[in-house]
C-alpha cells in the first residue's frame, strides 16, 4: 500500500496500556489470598477517556479493575477485561495467544450478533490481560489484547475535519452538553449524534437502525439534518481515530446492511480542557466520512478474523515487563514473599495447616546459643512474629561459626550482649518481625544470692515472670540443666507449653513438657498420661552444677551438626503441637513407658506429636519417647508448683540457698532414704545367701 | 613499728610483675596444642634486671618464657618460675594458695639446705604463676608469688650509703668489670665482692664460707680489705634493697651460723646507664651495714615460714586480668577460638579424631539456596577451611528466612548473586575461612543448547570440571535432579566424594556416592558392592523438568526443618566419612538391598558410615538405607564415564540436547521395552485365564 493510498484509508491509533502498581499489588495479593495455585480467568475493569489531558490513547488499570462493578467517574469509559494469570513463566510463553484471541473474538462477536452490544455498547470494548506474577522476585510479565474484527479496508471519502469545522458553537455546546449528560456509563462509549432542525442531540446506539433509513447520499455540509455514528474517542492523532471505532464499524457491519458500499459520517468525540481549566470543549473532535465496504467484502460473507495482541516496548509482538521490587517498599514486598513460601505448603500439600495459629505464636527463647539462634531461625522460616530472647551472654570470638545469628563484629571489643544482638540480627534477616532481647542472668537452686544480690535477683525474677506471662511458647535453651529449673516452674505454674533441647556430644534430646490440665470440659487425657518435664526423670534436685565444669563443658562440645538437628526438631515439634486440637494437651505418639496407651488421636494435620524425640550421631539414629510426669517432680510436681504460687519469690530463695530445699519438700530425700535402705538390705541378703 | 623505727630495719622492695603479651599467646597456644586439658605445673623462665633502665623492680615473662633453656641477654637475671594453668575459673579462686607457697617454700629451702643453691644461686629467686586462661574471650587471670623467706627482723647498722661514697673510681670500675665479665649467667644473681690491697674482685656464692672467717667487727670504711655479700638489685630505691636479698639472706642464715648476731655488709649491685648511652656504671649500688639476728631467733630453730603473693592493682591480694581480646588482632583471635572448640571434642571425647583432614577438606558446594547455606555453615563449624558456592540465582525476599547467609539488604535492587553473597557472608561471620562464589547456570540433560548458547555453555562446563577437580568433596544441593547429572558424571570421573542432600515437603534424603576403585592395593569392596549414586535407583533418565514446574515446585515448599535436618546430616556424614580410614571407599552399614552383608569394618572414629538416610518429619523417624551401583545408572556407570571421558564436550552436548541419548547409550531403553513387552504378556496371560 502506498503512502498516498493511506491517506485514504481508515487506519486506527491502538490502545497503550498503563498499569498502575497498585494493580500488580492487588493482583499479588488476590493470587496469594484468594486464586492460589488455580489459574481461572477473571474479569476486570479496564478505562480509557476520550479526554486532554491525559492526551494519550491508552487503557488503564489499577487496583480498582478488580472490583466486581465497575467504579465511575465522570467521563470514564469502562473496558471489560479478563485476566489469565498463569502460575509459571514456561505456561504464560506457551499459551496459544492466537486461540485465545480467536475465543474472545467469538465472544465479541456474539454480543454483536444476538444485539447484546446495542444495548450494553461496552460490551464492544474488551480486553485479555495474559500474566504470570514472579511473586518472589515481584516480576510482572503481561501482555495485553484489545480483540478487534479484522476489517476489510475502508476508505475515507475526505480528510478527517475538527468538528468546528462543520458545527457551530452552539451545536458543539448542545453535543457537550447531551454526551455529559449521559447518565448511564455503559452508553458512553458509543452512540448517534443526530441534528435536527439545526439542534444536535444524542441518541442510544440501540437506535443505529436509523443509520438505514437515512438517504444514500447526504450532503457533507447539511448541519441542519443530519445523523453521525458517535464513539468516543481516546486518540488525540488528527487523521487517526482510535481503536474501538474497529469493533463499532464490525457492528455496523452486520446491523447496518442497507449502507454497506455507502457513505457513513462518524463523529470522534474528543473533549478538551477549556482554558480555564474546568469545562470542556467538543471542538477537537473529528468528523470522519467513510465509505463503508461492500456486502460481498464484508462479514458476516468473510469469515471475520480477529487482531489485537499488543506490541511491547521494541514495538514487537510480544510480552511487558514489569519489575515491581524497585518501585516496591522493599519491607513489604520482603512480607509477601514469606507469607508466599508458606501459604504454598498449605494451598499445595497440607490443606488444614494453620499458619496463622504459628504465626501468632509469640515465643520466648531463654538461651541465645547455638540452640538459641538455630531455634530463632527455623521459627522465623515458619512465619513465627514475635521472638524474644533471653540470655546473660557476650559474643565471643568462638560463636558466630556455630551461632547463627552472630558475625565476626559482634565479637569485638569484649563482645556484645548475646540477646541484644540476636534480636537486631533477626531484623536484618526480616524487617517484619517483632524480635527483642534481655541480657538477664538466670537464678538457679543451689547458687546461693547473698544480700548483696538480692535486689537484683528479685529484678530479674519479676522480668522473667513477666516475660513468661507475655508469650505463648517458653524455649529452654540454655546449657545447664539447674537454668532450666526457674522458668519450667513459672511457666508450668502458668500454664504455658514449654520446649525443651538439650545436646551431648554426638546426642539430643528433644522435648515438650506435659501441660497440667485446667479446662475440664475438654476432651483430655487423664491425669496419669499427664506428659513428664525435663526434671521429671530425674531424682536428683537441679543444683550448682557449674562450679567445677571443665574448660570442655563450659563450651558444649558438641558435633557441629547436633545442635541444627535438635533446633530443627523441637521447632517443628512445636508446629506439630499448634496443629493439633489440643495443642499442648495433645496426647504423645510413641510407646508409653507405663505400658498405658493413650487412646485420643495424637495425630495433627502435619503428622504425629511424640513427647520427646531422641537422636544419635554416631548410629544415625532418632528414637521417639513418652514419660509421664513424676509426682516427686523438682520442676512441675503439685508441692513445687503450690509452694511457688503460694510463698512467691521467698520460695524460689529458699531453693536458691539451701541445695537440699527441693528434695526435701518433693519428697525425694525421703525416697533416696529409702532406696538406700533397699540396696543395704539387698547386701546383706546377698551376703547372708552367699 | 614506729617510723623511727621503720629506719633502722631492712626493708625490701617487692617485684612487680611485667607480662608482655606475647606470653599470653604462646600460653594459648600451649594449651590448645600441647596441654590441652592438663593442668600440670609447667617449668618457665622470668628475667629481671638490676639495672637502670629500665629503672622497675619488676620480673618479666614473654614468650621465650617457656623456652627450655634461659634465653640469655648481656646483664639479665634469670628466675626459675612454675605456672599452674586450671581449667576453671573456679579451680584458679579455689586453688590452695597458702598450700602452694609452702611447698615451693620448701623445695627453696631445700635447695639452701643441700648447698644447691650455693652453686647454681638462680634457686633463690623463683616465682609461682598461677593462671586461669579463658581462651573464649582472651581473658587471662594470673597470680605471681615470689616466695620468700620470712626473716626475723633484721637491722640497719647505719642508713644505706651510695656505692660512690665508700669505693674510689677505680675500685668501682674494678667492680664493673669483674660483673660483666661473669660469663655463667647462673652467677649473675648472688656473689661475694671481695676487697684485697684495694682492688675489687668478685667471687662465686660458693665461696661463702669466706664470711664465717672474717674478723666480727670490721671497719665501715676500710675500703683495702673486705668483703660483701653481693647482689644483683632490682630496686632503685635510695633506702630499700629488692626482693632478691631475702633468700640470699635466709642461705645466710643456714650457711653462716658463725656471724648469726653480728654485723654484715652487703653490696647491692645497681648499674646505671653513663651519659653516653652505651656504657654502664655501678655508682649508683648501695652499700648495706646489717647485724643479722641471733641463732636463737633464725631458722632452722625457728620454723621457717613463706611470703610472696602478689598484690593487684588495688593493693589487695588478689589476681590481676589481663583481658587480651582488646590488644590482640581479632581475626586471629576468632581462629584459636574456633579451633579450641573442635580441638575440645578431640581431646575430650574422640581422640582418634582427625581434624586436620577436616580442616583441610576443599568443599565444593553446588546450590547456595537453603540447602547450601546450611551445609556451608556446618562446613565452617566442623573447622573446613576452603568453601567454594556455584549457584545460578540471585537472593529475593522470601531466602533471607531461609537461606542463613544472606539478609534483607541482599534483595534489594533486584537481589545480589546468591554464590557471590554467601561466600562473602561467610568471611563476614569468621574472617579466616577461604570462601569464594561462582554464578553459573548448570547445563542439564534434556535442556536444548542452541547456537548463541554454544559459547557459554561450554564455558561453564570447562569452569565446572576445573572446580571439581579443584575440590574434594562436591556437595550436590540443588533443587532439581536434572542439574545433579552433569556434576555426578564429572565428579564420578574425576574421582571425588560427592555428598547429595535432597528434599520433599517433609522428608529428606541425604548421601554420598559410591566411589569407583582405582587402587588395587587397598583392600576394599570387591566391584558388586560398589555403592550407588543418586541416580542408581532410577529407571528415567534426567530431563527437563523445569519445563510447566508450578509454583510451588519452584519455591521448594518444605517444612522448614527439613532442609536443615538434611544440611546438617549430610556434612556429619562426610566427616564420619573422612574419619574413615578408606575414606570416600568406607563399606556401609545398614541392611545391603542385594542381601549381600559388607565383611569390612564401617566404623570410623565417630561411629558408623552409612550410605544414606532417610527423614520423615511426619513420623519423626529416621532410617539408613544402603543401595548399589546401578549397572545402567545414567549418571555413574562404565558406559557413561567412559563415554565422557573419550567424547568429552561432544557428549555432553548429545545428552543436553537429545532426551532419550542417555537411555539409549545406558541401555535403559532396552530395559524399558523389555518390561513392556512383559507387561503386555501378562496382561494377555490374565485376561486368557479369566
Ligand atoms: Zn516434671
Ligand atoms: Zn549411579
Amino acid at each position: 500500500m502506498s503512502k498516498e493510498n493511506d491517506r485514504d484509508v481508515l487506519l486506527y491509533a491502538p490502545f497503550e496500556s498503563f498499569v498502575h502498581t497498585t494493580f500488580w499489588h492487588k493482583l499479588s495479593q488476590i493470587k496469594l489470598e484468594v486464586d492460589k495455585l488455580k489459574e481461572d480467568a477473571r474479569s476486570i475493569w479496564g478505562c480509557y477517556t476520550c479526554t486532554t489531558p491525559p492526551a494519550m490513547c491508552s487503557v488503564h488499570v489499577d487496583f480498582s479493575s478488580f472490583n466486581h462493578d465497575f467504579q465511575d467517574q465522570p467521563l470514564a469509559l469502562p473496558m471489560l477485561g479478563t485476566i489469565i494469570n498463569k502460575n509459571t513463566l514456561e505456561s504464560f510463553k506457551e499459551y496459544d495467544k492466537v486461540q485465545l484471541l480467536e475465543e474472545y473474538g467469538q465472544n465479541l462477536l456474539s454480543s454483536i450478533t444476538t444485539t447484546e452490544a446495542l444495548k450494553n455498547p461496552t460490551l464492544l470494548s474488551r480486553f485479555i490481560l495474559l500474566t504470570y506474577a514472579d511473586l518472589k522476585k515481584y516480576h510482572f510479565y503481561y501482555w495485553f489484547a484489545f480483540p478487534a474484527m479484522n476489517l476489510p479496508t475502508i476508505k475515507l471519502l475526505s480528510p478527517p475535519r475538527k468538528l468546528n469545522s462543520v458545527f457551530n458553537g452552539d451545536q458543539m455546546q448542545q453535543l457537550l452538553d447531551a454526551y455529559t449528560n449521559i447518565k448511564d456509563w455503559k452508553q458512553r462509549p458509543f452512540f448517534l449524534v443526530q441534528v435536527q432542525s439545526g439542534n444536535v442531540s444524542i441518541r442510544p446506539l440501540c437506535d443505529i437502525n436509523l443509520l438505514n433509513q437515512r438517504p444514500h447520499k447526504e450532503n457533507e455540509n447539511n448541519i441542519t439534518n443530519s445523523l453521525y455514528l458517535g464513539f468516543a474517542d481516546p486518540s488525540v492523532l488528527p487523521a487517526n481515530p482510535g481503536w474501538p471505532l474497529r469493533n463499532l464499524l464490525a457492528l455496523v457491519l452486520y446491523h447496518c446492511k442497507g449502507i454497506l458500499g455507502k457513505q457513513l459520517q462518524l463523529v470522534a468525540l474528543r473533549l478538551q480542557k477549556c482554558g480555564d481549566g474546568q469545562s470542556w470543549s467538543v471542538f477537537s473532535s473529528l468528523v470522519l466520512n467513510i465509505e463503508l465496504p461492500t456486502e460481498e467484502n464484508a462479514p458476516p460473507k468473510a469469515t471475520p478474523s480477529w487482531i489485537g495482541w499488543q506490541r511491547n516496548e521494541k514495538g514487537k509482538f510480544g510480552p511487558r515487563l514489569a519489575k515491581l521490587s524497585s518501585s516496591m517498599d522493599p519491607a513489604k514486598l520482603a512480607e509477601t514473599s514469606v507469607q508466599l513460601n508458606l501459604k504454598l505448603m498449605k494451598w499445595r500439600l497440607v490443606p488444614d495447616l494453620d499458619l496463622d495459629v504459628v504465626r501468632e505464636i509469640r515465643c520466648l527463647l531463654l538461651g541465645a546459643g547455638t540452640l538459641g539462634c538455630a531455634v530463632a531461625r527455623t521459627l522465623l522460616a515458619w512465619g513465627v512474629q514475635t521472638i524474644t530472647f533471653v540470655d546473660s551472654g557476650t559474643v565471643s570470638f568462638s560463636n558466630p561459626v556455630r551461632q547463627s545469628l552472630y558475625t565476626y563484629k559482634d565479637c569485638l571489643n569484649g563482645g556484645r550482649p548475646k540477646a541484644v544482638a540476636a534480636a537486631e540480627f533477626m531484623k536484618i534477616i526480616f524487617p517484619g518481625v517483632n524480635a527483642s532481647g534481655y541480657q538477664l542472668h538466670m537464678p538457679m537452686p543451689g547458687h546461693t544470692v547473698g544480700e548483696v544480690m538480692l535486689p537484683e535477683v528479685k529484678k530479674t525474677v519479676l522480668k522473667l515472670e513477666q516475660l513468661i506471662e507475655d508469650h505463648d511458647v517458653i524455649f529452654l535453651l540454655t546449657d545447664s540443666r539447674e537454668s532450666r529449673w526457674l522458668p519450667t516452674v513459672i511457666a508450668t505454674s502458668k500454664q504455658k507449653l514449654v520446649m525443651t533441647a538439650a545436646l551431648g556430644f554426638d546426642t539430643f534430646v528433644v522435648m515438650r513438657h506435659g501441660m497440667r490440665h485446667q479446662m475440664k470440659d475438654v476432651a483430655v487425657a487423664p491425669d496419669d498420661l499427664q506428659l513428664g518435664c525435663y526434671f521429671c526423670s530425674d531424682v536428683l534436685a537441679p543444683g550448682n552444677s557449674q562450679v567445677d565444669r571443665t574448660l570442655d563443658q563450659q563450651c558444649t562440645v558438641t558435633r557441629p551438626g547436633v545442635s541444627s538437628l535438635a533446633a530443627s526438631l523441637v521447632v517443628e515439634l512445636m508446629v506439630s503441637v499448634l496443629q493439633h486440637p489440643l495443642r499442648g494437651h495433645a496426647p504423645a505418639e510413641g510407646v508409653s513407658d507405663t505400658n498405658k496407651t493413650a487412646s485420643y488421636d495424637s495425630q495433627s494435620a502435619l503428622g504425629i506429636v511424640p513427647h520427646s524425640i531422641r537422636g544419635f550421631l554416631s548410629s544415625y539414629e532418632q528414637m521417639i519417647c513418652v514419660s509421664h510426669a513424676f509426682q516427686n517432680c523438682t520442676a512441675c510436681s503439685k508441692m513445687v508448683i503450690q509452694e511457688y504460687q503460694q510463698q512467691g519469690f521467698a520460695f524460689l530463695m529458699a531453693v536458691f540457698n539451701n541445695p537440699h530445699y527441693l528434695e526435701d519438700i518433693t519428697g525425694l530425700t525421703e525416697i533416696h532414704q529409702k532406696s538406700e535402705d533397699a540396696e543395704v538390705w539387698e547386701l546383706s541378703d546377698t551376703s547372708d545367701t552367699d
